[in-house]
């Protein structure tokens, strides 16, 4: 079919084939393959092109290029699938806790994590303080920044953070409850701002690929030790059309793993944003499926989800989930400390956990 | 309409209500308000949203996240005109050149330029560096790598620059002719190859904004001194919806200034995909219009431009644009050099300039 030799062609060269044979190898080697065309349904078909991985290298700034790049202007065009063979999935470090590190960190051998978002942008930090201390005396397990919770300076982001890793480690007893920083910063700060979290006692951060580059990501996540989580922001522009863009499993599920990401946060059905339980699924198996040495990553279904959702939650994701209350958590009638008591008691008994002390 | 308070929630605290109004001041401060709600079609409502400018910091990550963000998750809503203060906007270097700035690095004074495209990869560096050589002695104006012509390693990459600006340099004769490379490459790699590019005699880069963050963008053209042109790679997924994404005079227009581009490659009608004049045109507008202090920039038409398509771009974009071949002026039948000497012609006698010498 002539669209599918012409996105073979516009992903590598995008040269006329008068030049494409002036040079015998370019065929050959750089050139992507066509491999199959089939009309799935009615006016639309899989094309499955093979292109070399070399061309990839080692980073997600050429691999996005490479995988759809100046396809994303052809109307129609949805990258759907994607298999890295292990000779590219080799270049790439992954994870660096994945399930079993962030386990390890927490001490929570067999159930799901329970994890709330530090917000609204406004609130005095003594108010976000306040929500640390509940969380992590009530036996929450992970606190993160709001990616809408953004210190204008450098000065008022450390002087917050000290605040907030203060009070969790304060309040967290013998666990560890594990702190993440939004960073969603000027990009020639980011490495200030991490490196800035880290020595204030936070644990990594909360990373927004579709804003600040999915390769800044892993540039990030590669340099600084800690906990990552992505963060969905502008990704609904990937992810949101029925035929452009990038399926939710690849973006939060393969490019996140690839990217270094400890777990990914994705709108979840039955919260604020109108998506399917299916598509939840499908990236949470793409968090865990077998990805060469790359180590599985959390799932974190988010956007609004409340206690009451855990069960279908339960359903879907299973024990290797981050259950994030955000703003459901923040304003539950019984107060912060109880409503989180009582999901981590629903889960423990739903998993038959002890905490181990 | 709900939907509009729930976007204008969405971008900034992400709160229940019960939350907001805990803290007066956020209601006024930092919640957007709902300016306007009007159906411009059935079923289609504009929505106009003001934020307040402190929110947006003085970087695009802030920005992006700010104006779309989460948003970009709700299924029907597209960023279509944006207004941004001249307090915020002062915030931005934008483009160093812009059009005047080139034109005086040119001293092509008043007609459009003539660029041209490295390209493909896989051919070696002897055939890219006698395109260089032939197009500069023909009296072209502007050579920049393909977006897809990326070289694995930093040897070889200055091994290549080297040799394709000596060849410039030897054949411009007493003119400028400007050498733009391709910057997709690792994250942690692209300030060392721009300076690189630099130290070899480029005059600057090609930075596709989508693929390797937008912000990341301005971070290096405000670093290094340089000419830079925007590439729309991945962009794609922004402009391509009818009902999600960003119209595109804003993503290649006003956030490329925003970014410090000097002009934006798009794609363009009647080449090989398939977008309207009137889009071309309204991103020209937008590269163009007064931004408070930052400088109008060029319209770099393409995406499978050919000679014969010089009059209808003229018409569409007049004179502060590069006309910009690739596949047709390397495969041109009369030659490289006689090819482009007939368009710096043509350019030369429409707009009756003499070349300053």
């Amino acid at each position: 079919m002539a669209l599918a030799r012409a996105m073979a062609v516009e992903l590598t060269v995008e040269v006329p084939d008068a030049l494409i044979t002036r040079y015998p190898g370019i065929e050959s080697d750089v050139v992507a393959d066509v491999l199959d065309v089939v009309e799935v349904e009615s006016g639309i078909h899989q094309v499955t092109l093979a292109l070399a991985a070399d061309l990839a290298g080692e980073d997600l700034n050429r691999l996005l290029n490479l995988l759809l790049g100046n396809c994303s202007m052809m109307p129609g065009v949805r990258l759907v699938d994607l298999h890295l063979p292990d000779q590219l999935l080799s270049r790439f470090k992954g994870p660096r806790h994945g399930i079993a590190g962030v386990r390890e960190l927490t001490a929570i051998a067999d159930r799901p994590l329970v994890a709330t978002v530090l917000k609204p942008r406004g609130a005095p930090v003594q108010d976000l303080v306040r929500v640390c201390r509940e969380f992590a005396t009530a036996g929450g397990d992970l606190i993160k920044d709001d990616h809408n919770l953004i210190d204008d300076d450098l000065e008022s982001f450390r002087d917050r953070v000290v605040r907030c890793a203060q009070a969790i480690r304060e309040s967290q007893g013998d666990r560890h409850v594990i702190y993440l920083v939004n960073l969603i910063a000027p990009s020639q700060q980011l490495d200030a701002r991490l490196e800035i979290a880290l020595e204030a006692g936070a644990d990594g951060a909360l990373l927004a690929p579709w804003v600040i580059g999915l390769d800044r990501v892993r540039e990030l996540t590669g340099r600084w030790p800690g906990v990552y989580l992505g963060h969905p922001s502008m990704s609904g522009v990937l992810t949101g059309g029925a035929s452009s863009g990038i399926d939710a499993h690849i973006v939060h599920g393969t490019l996140a793993r690839l990217a270094g990401l400890d777990g990914s946060v994705f709108v979840n059905s039955g919260g604020r944003f109108p998506v399917t339980r299916t598509e939840g699924r499908s990236i949470a198996a793409a968090l865990r499926q077998p990805l060469a040495n790359l180590k599985p990553a959390w799932a974190v279904p988010a956007g609004g989800m409340r206690p009451e959702r855990l069960p279908e939650m339960i359903e879907d994701f299973g024990r290797d989930t981050m259950m994030l209350m955000g703003g459901a958590l923040l304003t539950a009638k019984e107060g912060i400390e109880a409503c989180t008591r009582e999901i981590v008691q629903q889960l423990e008994e739903r998993f038959e956990t002890a905490r181990e002390m």
